[in-house]
């Protein structure tokens, strides 16, 4: 595989966490419909009790997961979440498969660091 | 398959970090001699500038990864180095590899949080 899966872990996250900030109900087709429910996973976006969020990436670190493509991208970063000035640390992992020229979400672990 | 992965991961995080914390030049042969050389990841974990460590885990997430068996481990949070008082914050996350009755790392992403 001559992917460039560096290039391919900035360019998802870029477009997640954009997506994410502008329109979070329209993520649904990143995720695989066939594992838990892509419609699951949005619904419970969309439920966050939060109107307003903007991602900032602090740290973003790509590895190939498989032979097959897959690969693996942990992203920390902070939110800052509605009119809030002071902004709370997460940590994530996607897991990413390849699929028809393009990729989804198989695994998505999020968690906030509180301190 | 019916293999428990939260119990796995929970297992697999109390084995590793022990170990890491008494003595991490035997962490060796968790990780894949295949893959990147598990040697030079122990050259690395042993080269790193402290002698005493203690790794607090904050929140532990698992899930399944693959058909396969594959489990994705995903930790957040504290290390105690040498004598600081005060902890730094930190993320892991481990792609654990069934193989022959147990398992073995394929990647292994560290990150410290800085506030």
């Amino acid at each position: 595989m001559s992917v460039d899966f560096n290039a391919l872990a900035q360019q998802f996250c870029s477009f997640y966490y954009d997506q994410f900030d502008k329109d979070r109900s329209q993520l649904g087709n990143l995720y695989s419909s066939q594992i838990q429910g892509a419609r699951n996973i949005i619904e419970k976006l969309v439920a966050l009790g939060f109107n307003k969020v903007a991602h900032r990436i602090s740290t973003l670190d790509a590895q190939p997961a498989s032979e097959n493509g897959d690969v693996l991208v942990m992203v920390t970063g902070e939110l800052l979440i509605d009119e809030e000035q002071n902004s709370q640390r997460y940590s994530q992992v996607f897991h990413l498969i390849p699929d028809a020229g393009s990729y989804y979400v198989l695994n998505d672990i999020f968690r906030l660091n509180y301190a």
